[in-house]
């Protein structure tokens, strides 16, 4: 009898990625990345924000395409419903970031995914942003990310991936611990 | 000579939200609400997030439309690129939030808005999500945002606007102050 072994393939080029943290290792300095964002008002609380450029590898560099995003609030805060909440946003950054994390971990441990899917919720007690009551924060209470994955792994070996995923997430640390946001008018 | 006053009109319906703010005092329970989004891994480190259902008002709401998101990483990470990173989608959120406070801000404070224009841009040191050092975080080093507005206001007008969007901000908020995730597997 024979057994036929396909090699592990979730699409992420782990090689390389072990290559740039060998060549990053030498240059520091080109693993200093500065992402960018414009956005424009629209009308009332609609606004359109466009992704495109970024710094990185110690030059400019553009993305594939120039992506567009429409933000607004929803009808039940009296507006026009164009586009996700701002909050919505970060939400799909975190369920991004995680996502990719668990393919990349299991592609280093040679685990063979068959789907991933993420469900995410986010608490808000809209009296802190409507400045109805000064101890109710503006943003979430508690977030809630919930992983349903089959792959060719142990329930433990896929707990250890997800673990090891939020270990190395921007947007998880980006929301778990503070960052400094400076807002100024030109 | 006669002088024709136009209303002030930023398209933001400030007499609804401030009538909600009243009708939240009498129920504060409706006043919280549970943000979702769902998330599919597709390939590599591209995902595709679905935002569609929430909660709030004490019912289930819906927006108008179902809107989906592509998250990838770019091709300098051996990727495909097939849309921002995640952390972008981060910048996206952050800018829609300080946008549409800053049209209901000038909505209430009777300033004629003309143009509002963000420029954001998020520093990180991506040896922190590589695992390279554990002095770096995986997260923003830091974040600036730059706002260029145009508006029947003076500046000190304009800057008193923009502090007090960033002082409401749900997605400001939730960047500078940590926030607890729980991250499972079903």
């Amino acid at each position: 009898m024979q057994t036929v072994t396909r090699p592990v393939d979730n699409g992420v080029n782990v090689t390389a990625l072990l290559g740039a943290r060998e060549a990053l290792a030498q240059a520091p300095a080109a693993a200093r990345f500065t992402w960018r964002a414009s956005c424009d008002w629209v009308n009332g609380t609609h606004s359109r924000a466009t992704i495109e450029g970024y710094h990185g590898l110690g030059e400019e560099q553009r993305h594939k395409t120039r992506f567009t995003f429409d933000a607004d609030h929803p009808e039940v805060f009296a507006s026009e419903d164009h586009g996700p909440t701002p909050v919505e946003y970060v939400l799909v950054g975190l369920a991004g970031c995680l996502t990719a994390g668990i393919a990349a971990v299991a592609q280093n441990r040679q685990i063979q995914l068959r789907s991933v899917t993420a469900t995410l919720e986010g608490d808000m007690d809209i009296q802190g942003i409507l400045g109805m009551d000064g101890d109710v924060r503006n943003g979430f209470d508690a977030i809630r990310v919930s992983f349903e994955i089959d792959a060719d792994a142990t329930r433990e070996e896929i707990e250890a991936l997800v673990a090891q995923s939020q270990k190395r997430s921007a947007v998880y640390d980006a929301l778990t611990n503070p960052t400094n946001v400076s807002v100024r008018v030109q």
